[in-house]
């Protein structure tokens, strides 16, 4: 039986630039890394506390989302981060040479503000910062 | 302050089709549905209890990753679900019509014995199954 979601892989160019980034920049806890040889990779562990797959398909065929699946069939959007203070991490970020898609956060789900960090910051990963507002479930 | 992963976004082009596929098929508690007019999306949601960011690189610069790494800059590369009986799993969903990379499981990071669903079964997003081996913390 499935029971859960072991993993989500990201591939990186370069392992230890990358560890310092989600250690030091998007502040998770680095958990060790390794060798697997049989798949020939090098990796390395963040344990997350809880989260959730988002799907997410074109509203009445427009969108951000609808321009995504002309080129592809589907696929691994995006990571999204949770903040407690979206404008000073982004000022943060900015500071640390990170682009953004947007000058200031707008209105995401569940009444979040949320901002999207360019993939070319991060490897080719679009990451998305997001602020619970106050009809958060 | 950045306080974990609020989630990971998939792009479905049929979400119905996908959140029945994520429920029946994978076995993940569907959360509900929303749709986010400013971001045109239609989205559902799965709640997951834990798990982990796993950042993946070419060992000695070889391997499947360091080919992913050819064509991309880096990215989301694939989602793993934990199961207990890797064997059954595949059994049952190959009698759904997955198509797999591989005829039988073989042994990835951990001690784990891992096979990959081909993307093409799962509008786009590489899955990988992973059962823990003994070793596995």
């Amino acid at each position: 039986m499935i029971t859960g979601l072991d993993h989500i892989a990201v591939a990186v160019p370069d392992l230890e630039k990358a560890i310092a980034r989600f250690m030091a920049d998007f502040g998770l806890h680095y958990d060790g890394s390794e060798e697997v040889e049989s798949a020939k990779t090098a990796t390395a562990f963040f344990p997350l506390k809880s989260t959730s797959i988002e799907l997410v398909s074109p509203l009445r065929g427009e969108g951000p989302i609808a321009k995504y699946l002309e080129k592809k069939p589907g696929g691994l959007h995006h990571l999204c981060f949770s903040t407690d203070d979206i404008v000073a991490d982004v000022a943060r970020l900015k500071a640390l040479g990170y682009q953004f898609l947007a000058d200031a956060p707008s209105p995401g789900a569940h009444g979040c503000q949320v901002i999207f960090i360019h993939p070319k910051s991060c490897d080719g990963v679009l990451i998305e910062l997001s602020q619970p507002g106050d009809d958060h479930h």
